[in-house]
């Protein structure tokens, strides 16, 4: 019987990207590793899950994982988790690691992150979770720093513990390692998405539209993960799943419920 | 020109669901109306928006939406909040209403609904927001009450205003209207679905899953939505999006980051 941590690795670029390669390296020294992942890119899922259409869940028998126990699912980043819980592992896992994300997850990109929807799933579900994006959408980015930076994390995961009902939010700036001025723990900036669409005419004449636009930061504070990451920080945001706005319970129970 | 509060209505369950319908018919007397809803069921789709195809938006010109302006669209419910700020109001509405969901929002529900994902995507991008859930999957469910309580609600943003920053997570219990007790503002109960996924074997013998399982409640408190649902109240959470686990800040800052 081993004593060693076991670690679910899952991302939601899908199972051969460079990214949950690099994650799968950076926490192979801290324990046992099992591989559960999309068999296709699900950027911007958010926490969608799969209801209406059956999964599948399939060995991976190709040499990208050597001897590591490593599978695709055809779902979503969640769908990943709940799979891999249930029917892989048959316990929770000590540790659940989500990405390395090519592109950020920064700010109010949790909630359409898929990455990040992984490490949510996995926190609901009581274990403890992390979720790691590199500021780099490349393919051929450079993971060598954002390894060190998953493995720090995990590691302090694994001894000391995050409080019930959090999960982490970990950002990494492009490096080189020289260039990075360190790790700060950080709030979740008050940012958003300014929304254009491409407006387009199809060989038939017919309107379509591709979603596009540009992130701004509205938040002028120095503790947030978007200064963090100007500055060329690590962010590290804790997490939570209760999205009650508990202050505003008082002024509501004044509203006239008649 | 009029000066009428502009409503936006939306949903997941898809423009032709009942449940919009109804929604509709609650809010029309409050402004000007305009429906821009997904072309097909989108459940559980969280907070989805797609990047990877392009975007479908198609005015109805069938009876089922009589002289109101109503499009469909083909994305999920928060692409539909982003194209109908963008090409079919061109600005900001006074309200944002999603629903009537078929089927509970209450909870960790959120996270997974497409129904609260549309009245977040208005919450973020500054739309006083509000998603409505009445506790009935049936297509032929009863919405009368939940009407009247979509009215009320609705009335009270318009008045009052949310604070800055949150939205209302509303749930409805099945009438009648005689045995539900009244209207609760509540936090969200800490409580998760335990998945069971159904295991099946394909014509061809492969293996395949349906994802299933059962909600529990692990939250004793009687402040929460499921409690409040499970007594006969109408739940009222307020919401908001800033997911940072703040207390866990001050921990984190004693973790070796080395």
């Amino acid at each position: 019987m081993s004593h060693k941590p076991l670690i679910l690795v899952t991302n939601d670029d899908g199972i051969t990207a460079p990214g949950i390669r690099a994650l799968v390296e950076a926490v192979a020294p801290l324990g046992e590793v099992v591989v559960v992942a999309p068999d296709s890119p699900q950027s911007a899922m958010g926490h969608a899950v799969t209801i209406s259409k059956p999964l599948r869940l399939d060995k991976i028998r190709s040499a990208i994982y050597g001897k590591l126990q490593a599978y695709q699912c055809s779902g979503t980043p969640a769908d990943c988790v709940k799979l891999a819980v249930s029917k892989v592992l048959h316990r929770k896992p000590d540790l659940l690691v989500s990405g390395i994300n090519h592109g950020s997850n920064s700010s109010i990109n949790i909630l359409y992150s898929g990455t990040m929807s992984a490490a949510m799933e996995g926190g609901i579900e009581g274990i403890q979770s992390v979720g790691f994006s590199l500021l780099d959408f490349s393919y051929d980015a450079d993971f060598t720093y954002a390894k060190k930076v998953a493995r720090i994390v995990s590691k302090n995961i694994l001894a000391g513990g995050l409080a019930p009902g959090t999960l982490l939010n970990v950002n990494i700036p492009r490096g080189p390692e020289a260039e990075i001025k360190g790790i700060k723990v950080c709030r979740q900036a008050r940012a958003k998405w300014e929304e254009e669409f491409d407006e387009r005419k199809d060989p038939n004449g017919r309107t379509y539209y591709w979603l596009t636009g540009k992130f701004v930061n509205y938040d002028k504070g120095e503790d947030t993960d978007e200064w963090a990451l100007k500055q060329n920080f690590v962010s590290v945001v804790p997490v939570h799943f209760d999205l009650t706005a508990h202050e505003s319970i008082a002024n509501l129970n004044q509203w006239n419920w008649e």
